[in-house]
């Protein structure tokens, strides 16, 4: 959980007057301050704690980038996505929460890695910092070790389809979307491998 | 919030066996299920419901995008953004909440609106639906009409400019940088009007 508070509790015209913890489960939790907001008055401001996530953007030798199908339970239907997974149960960088989960859920290797970056989720409702990595010369060549929320299925799809799913909207998940289209500069000239 | 459960309460593999909201804020509250899993067992499933919001990319006629830099409490720092909100306490459609949130947030208004698309800022722990909206010709011809909490500076910055704070990540906000990248097929060729 990162901690926001100035020495002095105060935040740029907020101060902070108390903080509770009403809601606390595996992947993230309620932090509810009272404060003194801009205009004088006091009230809560609650948001979302979580330890942030990664999001893999996996290429293969040729030009494919591996894509899985997932079921989310949230939403009840179907999801694309790439391969991702989050801090709350690791303590490493991001590459190398990066190699875990694309070896788990899709059981993919690479010796090819770059942090492509980072980004806020949510600056309104939630405090965590999500993760980019791009994996390229990808290899299949593993057994996928899935837990058993994860329902997936994989599919390879080249590098202009990827990236037109994610502009277009068809990939729904932000996170997933936004991971390829910041990686577009590095793809550029893959496709014609 | 959304309804995700089938009439017999089986989601793919997930059976919901029952359903509580051990915390609500006005912005978002907490669903907490219980659930047998896939593979038999039995525990809870939590995650955020929350009712949506609209991200809006505002581009005026001379090929500037408006911008907004906001200072935000979840993370103690100044955030680049396009103008957003939430449906928490709007019915309306996209297009009428970019609107009002154009007008209240910058002073922007626009006869040029189009409903880029929308995605899922967090399957696996948010059931929220987010929408882009795209204004072009806008004009900041009003007095904003902010609420306390909104401390917002406003910035003109071209198009290619703009685009590149969000693939970079320099824009750190997730929301506003797939935005503007998902408007990037309708801005080309307005940077040279």
């Amino acid at each position: 959980m990162s901690e926001t508070d100035k020495p002095n509790g105060i935040i740029l015209g907020w101060q902070r007057l108390t903080t509770d913890y009403p809601y606390t489960y595996h992947m993230f939790r309620v932090r509810q301050d009272q404060v003194r907001w801009p205009d004088g008055h006091v009230g809560p401001y609650a948001y979302i704690q979580s330890e942030g996530a990664v999001w893999v953007v996996p290429v293969t030798a040729d030009a494919q980038v591996v894509l899985i199908r997932q079921f989310r339970y949230t939403i009840d239907d179907w999801c694309w996505e790439v391969p991702a997974g989050g801090f709350h149960d690791f303590t490493g960088s991001p590459i190398a929460l990066a190699k875990q989960e694309l070896a788990e859920e899709v059981g993919g290797t690479s010796d090819d890695w770059l942090h492509v970056g980072s980004y806020r989720p949510g600056v309104s409702t939630i405090d965590e910092i999500c993760h980019i990595v791009l994996a390229c010369g990808v290899r299949l060549d593993r057994e996928p070790q899935r837990e058993p929320s994860e329902i997936i299925e994989v599919h390879l799809v080249p590098i202009a389809r990827a990236l037109e799913m994610a502009r277009s909207g068809e990939m729904v998940d932000g996170h997933s979307a936004l991971a390829l289209l910041r990686c577009e500069p590095y793809l550029n000239g893959k496709g014609r491998h």
